[in-house]
């Protein structure tokens, strides 16, 4: 059965029947021209929207339903997280192709809100609209914070350390071999691209102990998210090669795909998706970031620190380089 | 040249520029991971997401960009009206195809701000997206309203009036002519369709006067209106053909159309796209009604009343019919 065989009406069904019971602060779901809600006292709302659009983000031929929606839900809460916040609520936009089979939607629907759940964010409201191409997973999230737990990207000073949490390169190294570029497929990494783990624990807990100056989420690399803490502080930065926590099924990925003489380090510095949590942290705050961290059961790993002089350099015992650019042009994304 | 010739820094520039200066409960707006606002207090929240998605609701052969931009605002204003909810901000997810014009781009951002500054609303966030595929603008809308204001679909009982705010078939008549179903082409049908007014004054002040007991806003035409409203409230509705306030211009459109034979009311409670007003009033909030829309300088016309049996009906001098239905199925949407 194809959705294009069922009325939207029928369609939202099929997601709320998978949602919990509303809480008491959802004044109006589902089902009207706008959801109506109670604000939460004292905290500040904290809102991002981003699209994964198929074709781009996203390949319907290897990426199951459920990640789709997963990954939908999981870039969003991922940028709360870098800014500290508590997810709240979401709004949720489909763009479906008429031939979309039902057992799609629902996967898509099971993925959406299974994370939904594991995070207590409600959805409380969305939209559905016929596709005449890619199908498009748009989510709107809403978060809350208080007003002296906010992280930005914008607060980093010259001697602040860089930290970065988990492994990276795992999920770019996931996606390779999901597109047949390696013979040998780590299921670990596959799961990493697929399923992230948006950091809202851990961005949650730093925020609350002020215990970062800046913060950024690492969907476009960590070289990008350095170069945009960097652009926003006014400072710059360097990278340790050395000091970068590549997930060790990426880095035999790249040494597979590249052949053995590949840089690791580099490749890693510039692979995406990962959606760690990148925070500068001043010399007097490390105490309280070590126990925000050891709180959040996530390890972070020192990768450099931040500079009054403006460049970005990657250091290796060779000496130092300029840091990679990530993406440029619209066009390539 | 193309956006695909840029940065997304550079295009999220082009539209930071046609913004007002942020106002201070805005604390981090365009350019962090996530915007972050101070609430309003006393006052529920508002949230509504909508896409126009090309190919679908709007084709570009015939659509200027910056109507593209005015529509897609406009149908979630529409929303809010519809809950007597005020904008107050809005999050704009653009999916863009590469080859896309910088002058096309900058004419969606022109009809997007033109028609958020009209209504004080601030466009706080959004994400940039290439698309393989069509152009879409899909955007969130967050409005406050008192508790005791809310309009919903759900409370109008037998005997309550539906009034509808000004003219219906206009858009769809504009729409025709865009398409050259018509030799003829009535000017101010085409702008209905290309740059409707969201009814927001009006359905504020309904709201803040407590003058009815339902209300939606008529993006999928008159009949579907009243079958929502009808059913969130449990009552039926009976609908006088005779008192449609149809366009004079979507009149003459249709006679040209389809003939001289052709039922225009029946049409008229099918086309969609109008985004005028659908409200139940009491009878004991007649008086209230009244002052309200003489307020917002709209004019309401009668259409209808509310009936204790569950049925719909158009009554006409032959006798009564039952209501057309609408769309149905999302593939025809």
């Amino acid at each position: 059965m194809r959705i294009s065989d069922l009325t939207e009406l029928e369609l939202v069904a099929r997601i709320q029947s998978r949602l919990p019971s509303q809480p008491a602060w959802v004044i109006v779901g589902l089902g009207d021209d706008a959801a109506v809600v109670e604000t939460e006292q004292a905290r500040l709302e904290v809102l991002s929207t981003d699209a994964l659009v198929e074709g781009v983000h996203f390949d319907r031929r290897f990426t199951p339903p459920s990640a789709i929606g997963h990954r939908a839900l999981a870039v969003n809460l991922s940028d709360l997280a870098a800014m500290g916040a508590l997810p709240r609520l979401a709004l949720v936009s489909l763009v479906l192709p008429a031939a979309l089979e039902c057992t799609d939607f629902d996967g898509i629907a099971d993925g959406l809100t299974s994370l939904a759940a594991l995070h207590r964010l409600h959805i409380v409201g969305g939209n559905l609209s016929r596709s005449p191409g890619p199908l498009i997973v748009d989510v709107t999230v809403v978060g809350t914070v208080k007003r002296r737990d906010v992280l930005t990207r914008a607060g980093a000073r010259p001697g602040d350390a860089l930290y970065v949490s988990g492994t990276i390169g795992a999920a770019a190294a996931g996606l390779g071999s999901l597109r047949g570029e390696t013979v040998s497929r780590d299921a670990r990494c596959v799961e990493r691209y697929l399923r992230p783990e948006p950091r809202v624990r851990a961005g949650v807990l730093i925020g609350r102990n002020r215990a970062a100056s800046a913060a950024i989420d690492l969907s476009d690399g960590l070289a990008d998210g350095v170069r945009q803490i960097a652009a926003a502080s006014g400072v710059g930065a360097v990278i340790d090669a050395n000091c970068v926590p590549i997930d060790p099924g990426a880095r035999a990925w790249a040494v597979e795909h590249f052949g053995s003489t590949v840089d690791v380090a580099t490749w890693a510095l510039a692979s995406g998706d990962d959606y760690e949590l990148l925070v500068a942290v001043p010399p007097r705050r490390e105490r309280r970031f070590r126990a925000a961290i050891r709180q959040a059961g996530l390890d972070f790993t020192r990768v450099g620190e931040c500079t009054p002089e403006r460049d970005l350099r990657v250091r290796r015992s060779s000496g130092d380089a300029p840091l990679p650019s990530g993406y440029t042009h619209f066009g390539s994304r």
